[in-house]
């Protein structure tokens, strides 16, 4: 069984359709980066590093729709596009850093003609989808150590195959335990209000073949009470400079119950989730999604009609509670204002390496 | 507008079925005491203070239903309606409060035909309904003194009109803060998996004129830190000897999330939630409930076919996270092994004296 959440098919973006899941495996195929903006909002395409690459594609796209003799102006729409890819979610850190990088690329000034700027566009965005695949199983094999021989997990929201390229960041490191014979068992937060964890986490567990039982958001405490709860791992949107991590709403009451019990709770993210440009969590804008998340489930009304609600995508756990960053470069421990920047400063002298190398080539 | 959750109608129970709230304002009667637990076993009826009223005219269907002629078997029917009624649900004490109450009042030696206790039955069953209105208003008033004029709730589940004969015991609190000119919010947590709050708690709050918004369970911890929220108030189960407090999945994380962040925690509930025959909450047995009520919502499923779920209906709040317990005797603050046990020598005190005054009338 293989799926795609994100790929490059007959010149076009390709999404595995997220909204569909369980019941249905739909793909759908995009071919302007305006659709690649809305499928982002619409979260056709969820999950930080998935709308990462998603964006890099439809810069891509952007540059394949540009008139064939004016690459300023083939620059110009590429600028356009970068802006509206990243006003497409506004929390999540990776989508600008993956705009940002496929700016940075189309600006050499050795790319003359369009045609240069095309394929270096889709090269990259390919590049970067590429990563994302490496750097998440570096990501797991690092967390290995963390993770007792017998273990049981909470795990929130969504943070496998289908929130990135490939194999995922916090659920690639229960994915990987379980595929180096540790004995895991998941208990399934099943995150409301869009249930990526009831819909998504417990169908890719299934196909990985990792035990695992759904509960509700609110009961994780009593099971760290009553049945034992070994480590939480979950994933992140944007960690600010001093640790600080936005997630999925729900996280920092799941890191709250750990601390309380004496949990280890560990945050699973590659470093370019990473925004050392602010200092703490304080800076990060927490997107606000529309009142039918939470008054519908499906074509269900819950609420009363005319009810209010308020429905933020994501809070902001301060770093006090995280027992660990998991990255490809390494494990993050407090004080992660050192911690970070030191993983930060070696992962990008590799990639200073790896470029001059590739350059010497 | 007016809606009652429990009440005798033409000589039998008329019970709101909550399942078809918040779209459908449905009534059902009932004429057997094994409708009656069929009833409490599907949450047609539910809330702890509701399902023992309900539970007490179940016993009054028993009583009527007995051969004319012969006060033994009628007694013995009575105690097979007590068995069934109380095994309906495991968690709540104050169905078998209500069963035991209504046994003890049928084996009075003072009643010795079937019509003594056919009528016995049913006024005690209407004098526990009526007192628990009154008992819940007694709460309420008692607790303005801990409500600030100007306060932000938050509330889990549903402890309103429909979770108990009516006005409400948690709800109540907020009830009658709103009618006595506090400025009250109230931040409804949806109370997954069935919904209590974003179906009921806010179809109630539309009625009352207080303003609120439903919030997904695990947002809490986001509002206390970003909006700032006065104090939570939440019913209860079953309350042990020294304050651990059994209620609706989800208190406990609520309870931890407040206490970290400083936010007074109360539990309002009338004395008969007491259960001081257990010195703690770990001998309270905890309801595990049917798969679909996680793995659907309404005729939508969200898990994939094959998804194992732990649905624990209840958990067992600590007493330590619990700033004070407000009932009709008083608030009761820690340690709560003395002032519970005073409040309810207080009440059995006052019960004694009132059932001398009735004789002496």
């Amino acid at each position: 069984m293989t799926f795609h959440s994100v790929a490059w098919v007959d010149n076009g973006l390709r999404l595995l359709d997220q909204r569909a899941l369980p019941q249905r495996l739909v793909y759908n195929d995009y071919h302007s980066y305006h659709e690649v903006a809305q499928a982002i909002r619409e979260m056709v395409v969820r999950g930080a590093p998935a709308i990462g690459a998603a964006a890099a594609f439809g810069m891509a796209l952007a540059a394949a729709a540009a008139p064939e003799d004016d690459p300023e102006q083939a620059l110009a729409l590429v600028g356009e596009a970068a802006a509206v890819l990243k006003a497409a979610r506004p929390t999540a850190v990776n989508l600008s850093w993956a705009v940002e990088r496929m700016l940075r690329r189309l600006h050499d000034p050795a790319l003359v003609s369009v045609a240069d700027l095309r394929q270096a566009a889709l090269a990259e965005a390919q590049a970067i989808a590429a990563e994302d695949v490496r750097i998440n199983r570096q990501i797991a094999v690092n967390a290995l150590s963390v993770v007792p021989d017998e273990a049981v997990f909470i795990h929130h929201c969504n943070t496998g195959s289908l929130a990135t390229v490939d194999y995922g960041t916090a659920l690639g490191v229960i994915r990987m335990a379980h595929e180096r014979g540790k004995k895991v068992f998941v208990l399934v937060d099943e995150t409301r209000p869009r249930l990526q964890g009831a819909r998504l986490t417990a169908w890719e567990l299934q196909r990985y073949g990792v035990p695992f039982k759904v509960i509700v958001d609110s009961a994780s405490g009593h099971f760290m009470r009553t049945l034992g709860v070994d480590l939480c791992v979950v994933g992140a949107d944007r960690i600010a400079a001093n640790g600080d991590t936005a997630n999925k709403i729900g996280t920092y009451n799941l890191a709250i119950v750990a601390h309380e019990h004496g949990v280890p709770f560990y945050v699973a993210a590659p470093t370019t989730t990473l925004d050392l440009s602010i200092p703490d969590g304080s800076h990060i804008e927490i997107e606000e999604r529309p009142a039918r998340e939470i008054t519908h489930v499906g074509d269900c009304a819950i609420t009363p009609a005319g009810a209010e609600v308020a429905n933020p995508a994501f809070d902001v756990t301060p770093a006090r509670y995280i027992t660990g960053i998991l990255t490809e470069a390494g494990i993050a421990y407090p004080p992660f204002a050192t911690s970070l920047a030191r993983l930060l400063a070696l992962t990008q002298e590799a990639g200073a390496q790896k470029e001059a190398g590739g350059r010497r080539d």
